[in-house]
């Protein structure tokens, strides 16, 4: 695995600069980044290329057997450039332009910043193509990050409209398919048509309280944005492509920002690369990240290009913890179990100045190795004893359905916010199969998934009429598809479906919604639901959002009190020579389990043979033919774990007991 | 009554048209609302108008004896409106302006705008003016709302400065008037004067915190602003009235805009017509915005334009709750013994695209009638059977004295918030006479009321002279005047008087206001208040506002601890032939109920003879010269009400016992 | 003492203005402040002076003994003058500008604003600089106050590139002291620097949420700013002086605002002034700020140029909680206590119009002496009783050192808000040395401290490498220094220092921070901290912040679970012939107080004799070479304090037996 740090030689005096290479040397990772925010340094002025200052730090570290990823410095176009071209800042879609001062500040469909950008990827493939020292290149760094992924600039306006003219043809076209007529928004012309005022990025503010919008428009924007963005980064991965044969990828923000379809995003690229900070005291780490990892280019593995160090001041000064000593290696074991094949700690060393500045790293501001870089160390050591464990490959039988028209559309419209999040409501899916040992990737609708056992499919709410019918192939074949409410409740223009929900699926289903309303406290039933399972019943409170159906479906759990009494909540067909279940409401922890098991224990054949403690957590996978497991002890305390008999400690290689302790941040790999 | 839904068949294509209009005749509905939003299919160009696309669907329902109510499009100007006249567009109190892609996005004020207004008024005024299937005219759609109730566009600007000029003449009038010395801030001409920075609307944002503005200048803005409003309206009623006979009126949004004086803006219309959307879930529905209904225009019945259908996305997606079985019947009866003469629900089916898609309706997006359906047919039949008591009049021999002035004043300096609102407070004591069976009008200030056995004026914190006058005569003569707390604190300039509290009015309540303060958490007294009314003795806590009251009224209730112990907060003074009552501070609702049943219990004629358990809401009205009682139960359970002997069910004719059950959602009409 | 009010002849009619003046006159005050707001009225068109208004009203009073403070008005710039010169607003960090119709609308920096302030100063410095009834001089009013501190205007943009051009002379002298090689920021002109989009004055709006600035830049900006106000605000002071011999101030805004330097921007002015609005009601009153007041011109007493009233309705219109009966003598004595030299109250009598009307005052708005007035009257007797104690003398032997480098760069980057901020903590600290009856000053890091028995040094963040060497020097003499967490961290450029922390002071404490990472509810640890002190032992809750510590230097207090257990929280170190103490954590209050006990007990001469009860607050001054006390009860009841044998009151004259008894909102004063 290739594990290391980011590092920022631009910042150095010669002498720090000798002092943390030393130490860089001494600490046993073998990969460093480099380079992603250095452009005025790369090009001090337009044209004039430099990589002088950075060859030899690359060349010293790839000696001693560290190799470089080097970053494309797009992310800050530097004073010259921003006065030269002032029309090239990124405007928010309140107007308000980001000016020179932090980073992303450059509008991504900008022509010529964007020739800029083409200009220095081509002189680092050129310089770094074919570096033995190099062992790939990052795009950019976190595009959209901190809301700038939705640029309404005179350029990106007058875009957005000819790629709206291009998709629809006609504006009559546009009417009718965006319902326009509604509030007598019906266009003449595309180039009456605005980005929106309202935005859904993390952090974006709305100028006009209560201005409320065309859904269609909204969701073409998000669109165009994205594709806009993708089109900007892979103006330089084709660029880089020609000179390299390193893998060249982008670092996504991983769950957080959503701005931009990863899915799509990665298509050209050569593996996913995400950003990663979990909170890593005593705190349970989530898996659901790295299954969505796997998921973005299924056969590849990933790479996490950032993860915590822990500690220090953070961009907003507020803070952030320590980690628990032994929680950072446990933290990068686990994203080795789950599949990274590459990881960096961001960073090496604490920065004195700009917006980061005491950020904690891995090392203080002062250079002393402390805690933090012995037990980086310690797990560069400890990674070389599990490289064996790389060949091993995953068991999931069930796939999550994710889909960003689905993601965005209810960010446009949230239903209960915020109760109720997509996102979340998929990683609730995941980690309550998780928890009973159940084995799922998390993967684009878009994908073939007809090799599942069984799907889920958490609240599609937009959902193509292509789709339905894949999905209802998959049952008809013989699949279990688990649907949740707000199942294909709009179509692809993001307009309400004006037949019987879940539209296109009823007949999968055997049920329609009768009823639908957002779950609050004061209308959340008292006595809840009664899940009727085959094994035994389960009782849960209704939340987030209550659909009522109807139908021949079979009645698998019911309303217990108010006028909801006895109707159906979820329900259970038999189609073809598959099973589709509808879950009308969202239910607690414990109901989800009991009812995954329920449906899903019978038909998997990996699952864990391991009953986790809380705050345990169990990752499997196939090795040599048999399930290996690793535990990590996220609880806070020490952990006694029942295992099956005759397994052994991987890195000891002693025999186990049937008990085992495993310690406060500690884990164990069981084989 | 008039009994119907919104509609818009210009969302529809021929067969979800021919489907929707085949239902809604079997509903037994009478009329609907249509048309107000369609100003592009109305006028696909400038100055061609088009209505073949409507006329056919009035025509069959017309000939079902279905009746419409046509909107005049003015909220939603078409794209080649805003293109052809790019400064129409409204602007905000931060200068920002609305841009097309929602509604209300015009300035009241813009002139071509207006004439276009005008222009399409007078086309459906010609075009359905003697149209008989049809039942009125709706003006424009919720003027103000979504915070567009206070333009500061440039020519609004000067506008306002002009109106200033005619209402002041000098300037150095208006420096003194509005105390202008404050902060240096004399004008040296009217062009000086800008729309204030700060604003009062709902949803209005402030773009500079603790920016303080003039009072004078902020309550003229607002005086403006609605007589600008009014005047664009009746723009239009003066046309559609040279054309028709049918009432002529535009939609109110009741209680929760309040941008316009609503007594004003009905002046020149048929009748008042508002908005309203309680919740229908096991929740007590307020009959307060009926009784402001009733006392809008006071010898007319009013409209409920837009009502409750339940459920569905919202605007904003959050989402609504679906009404409790039989609440939508029980609502609509509500209304119609309030004295509704015509309500729609809001709206017929569910819209697929726009800003309000998924907001329910009564028949869902698939068009598959369900419950709200058949409920809302049930609904039109029972209207039938209630139709008699239409002749019904109400007993009210309360009035409660509402002012725009004082609203808005207490807006602009808010005493004590989110704790105290003015209209809430009105609401409140509305309530508690309500549940003690004393019947209330709510009427303007400027009405006359000498014909009132007793006066409610809750914190009437603006107050003229010659209104002081009027109350004084009032009582004078032998009426009962019950005033509270922040009574005549301010003259019509907004200024406060510098004269002893109640100004004008201390000769009548035989007291002056000694010391005044907001009540917080932290200075509330412990043991509170007592009241010491002739019956028995009340305590209760101190809210809101205090005002230590001395002078030769007679002490009713004083504090009971802290330094105000024994000082005197409630007063009572024999004035002429009547009485006067002085409340200095807020009240626990028991305490009010036990204050009005001692003062006014003995004079009312009228009251009720059935004492209404928590949660039952009981309406009364004079038939045949005998009091008649409605029974709500919204208590969310069955609930037994003890009635006087020798009643019966209006509906089934049956004799009562002296107690009855009504049902959970459930209603009782008693004769 | 000079005591009084604020008053406001210019609003006043000829009838007002004598009533008015006759109650002044009775009320036994000498000092009123007037003419602050005045502009348009003192010059009521350019270059035109007039006095005439103000004349016989100073005159007036002045013949019966009550002297005036003479307010410049520049505060408030006319209307003529803002029309004259559009370019002269103020304009915030979001580049919206403060309109006319407020106050402090007006640039600091632009030249013919400058121009326009330095003509009325001359105009008043010639005409009240002699005058016998004049006994000061206040220049403009609360300077930036509302968010006013930090133009940014193009005209300031300017100002604040020249500004560091002088002090940096080269860009890259200024690029590499930035630290601007982060994030690609380097500069090539001093003109591609603009003041910061992000802003930290209380009110500051932030228009693009998420954008992270470099704190260089922003530290800069706030000393620019703080020093442009102050150069403002001297070209008065300057004018003034040339024509008076009076003192000449300005009213800072105590703790609040903090905009300012107040220790540079009160070196060129006679007295330290500032307005205060403590809470009266039953509640603690903090002498932190008169504390402060001593410290910003340690040789000279204070002013109180504003000071609460009580009641009313405040400028948003609130309302504030009236003073219980006697709070607002015993808080005028308590100010007279702490050091004031002169108090003001906010002010006569109400406003009837403007910003801050019915904001309440000693005189309701109709003009009747009440309960406020005549305890006014009460006081202004009591202090004439109190005059001799004024010779008395402080006898602090504990400097607590404040700095605004500190609380600007813990403002810029926030360690843990909202729990934890510099000036609260300053304030905290001095509260616990009061309660045991250690009595402190606080001064500005900057002054000479070299005669304090001990130094307490709060949170200083930003800390000069000079500075570090006066300290160090201090307790090589043999002072005794308590420093905190957080202490020498950033240098003067606001760059984290690259070397072990406390940096610069390692020696002197004799340890190095280890770790560090804010204290939320998650992480605090549950057993907390054990103070190891000579006495007993003491344990405590984490707050805030953590530092873990190692060293040479003595434990005194150490974690007690979690992964720090047994670390060093609390060090004791011998340095030269002193002792330095560093607190790695805040304290919970009694713990802070038992090691302030323990470390400065031995060594303080001045110790109080008394231990006042919670609520009771000790002020103790030297007179005659001997302790007395002021005793005051805040605590909302009746106390029993017991004091030494053989005192006396000083008012009464009576002898005290050892138990004496304090009224609620009552006082002592004991010789």
């Amino acid at each position: 695995m290739l594990y290391g740090v980011s590092y920022y030689p631009e910042h150095k005096s010669n002498e720090e600069l000798k002092w943390d290479l030393k130490l860089i040397k001494e600490s046993g990772i073998n990969t460093v980044r480099m380079g992603e925010f250095s452009w005025c340094r790369m090009e001090p002025e337009e044209g004039r290329y430099d990589f002088s200052w950075l060859d030899p730090v690359i060349e010293e570290l790839g000696q001693a057997g560290i190799r470089t990823i080097v970053g494309t410095p797009t992310a800050c176009p530097p004073a010259w450039m921003v006065e030269a071209w002032p029309d090239m800042f990124y405007q928010d879609n309140r107007r308000i332009c980001r000016p020179f001062g932090g980073r992303r500040h450059g509008c991504y469909n900008h022509e010529t910043y964007r020739k800029a950008c083409a200009g220095i990827a081509k002189a680092i493939g050129k310089h770094y193509g074919r570096n033995p020292y190099v062992a790939g290149f990052q795009i950019d760094n976190e595009l959209a990050q901190e809301g700038t992924g939705r640029c309404t600039c005179k350029n990106c306006r007058k875009k957005f409209q000819v790629w709206l003219e291009q998709k629809y043809g006609g504006i009559e076209t546009f009417n009718r398919k965006s319902g326009a007529i509604f509030w007598s928004q019906e266009y003449r012309a595309f180039e009456q048509i605005n980005p929106p005022v309202n935005a859904i990025e993390p952090g974006a503010q709305i100028q006009i309280r209560d201005f409320y919008e065309s859904p269609t428009v909204r969701l073409e924007f998000e669109r165009f944005s994205s594709e806009s963005q993708i089109e900007f980064q892979n103006i330089q991965a084709d660029i880089l492509k020609a000179f390299t044969s390193y893998p060249v990828t982008t670092n996504g923000t991983g769950l957080v920002t959503n701005s931009i379809d990863y899915f799509k995003g990665f298509e050209n690229l050569d593996c996913y690369a995400f950003d990663y900070y979990p909170n890593l005291r005593d705190a349970w780490v989530d898996s659901f990240p790295y299954a969505f990892g796997r998921g973005v280019k299924p056969d590849l593995p990933f790479w996490v290009m950032e993860f915590m160090s822990g500690g220090g001041h953070r961009l907003s000064g507020t803070g952030r913890l320590q980690p628990g000593p032994g929680a950072l290696k446990q933290a990068v074991v686990q994203a080795f179990a789950n599949g990274a094949d590459l990881l960096l700690h961001y960073q090496f060393r604490s920065f004195p100045a700009g917006a980061e500045q005491l950020n904690y790293a891995i090392v203080d501001l002062d250079g002393i190795p402390r805690r933090r870089y012995y037990e980086m160390q310690e797990t560069a050591n400890l990674l070389k004893q599990l490289e064996p464990l790389k060949e091993t490959s995953f068991c999931s039988e069930v796939g999550i359905l994710l889909d960003y028209d689905s993601h965005w559309a209810l960010k446009i419209k949230p239903v209960n916010e915020p109760e109720f999040s997509y996102m979340d409501f998929a990683g609730k899916l995941y980690y309550n199969l998780e928890r009973i040992g159940i084995h799922s990737d998390v993967i684009s609708l878009e994908r073939d998934f007809l090799s599942y056992k069984a799907l889920v499919l958490p609240a599609s709410f937009v959902l193509k009429k292509e789709t339905a019918k894949r999905l209802q192939e998959y049952v008809k074949q013989g699949g279990i598809l688990i649907a949740t409410f707000l199942t294909s409740v709009k179509n692809e223009d993001n307009l309400g479906y004006t037949i019987p929900l879940p539209a296109h699926l009823v007949e999968v289903f055997g049920v329609t919604v009768q009823e639908v309303e957002p779950v609050f406290d004061s209308n959340r039933t008292k006595l809840g639901i009664r899940l009727a399972s085959e094994e035994d019943e389960v009782e849960t409170r209704d939340k987030a959002w209550s659909e009522l159906l109807a139908g021949n479906a079979k009645l698998l759990g019911y309303y217990k009190d108010t006028y909801k009494k006895d109707s159906m909540v979820i329900s259970q067909h038999s189609f073809g020579e598959g099973t589709a279940y509808y879950v009308g409401t969202d239910l607690e922890d414990s109901a989800w389990r009991a009812l995954f098991k329920s449906l899903l224990g019978p038909v998997c054949n990996w699952k864990d043979e391991i009953e986790a403690p809380e705050g345990v957590q169990v990752i499997s996978r196939i090795w040599q033919e048999k399930q290996i497991y690793f535990l990590f002890n996220f609880s806070g305390q020490e952990k006694t774990v029942c295992i099956p008999a005759g397994k052994s400690d991987f890195l000891t290689k002693e025999e186990l007991l049937q008990e085992i302790i495993i310690a406060q941040n500690g884990f164990k790999v069981i084989v």
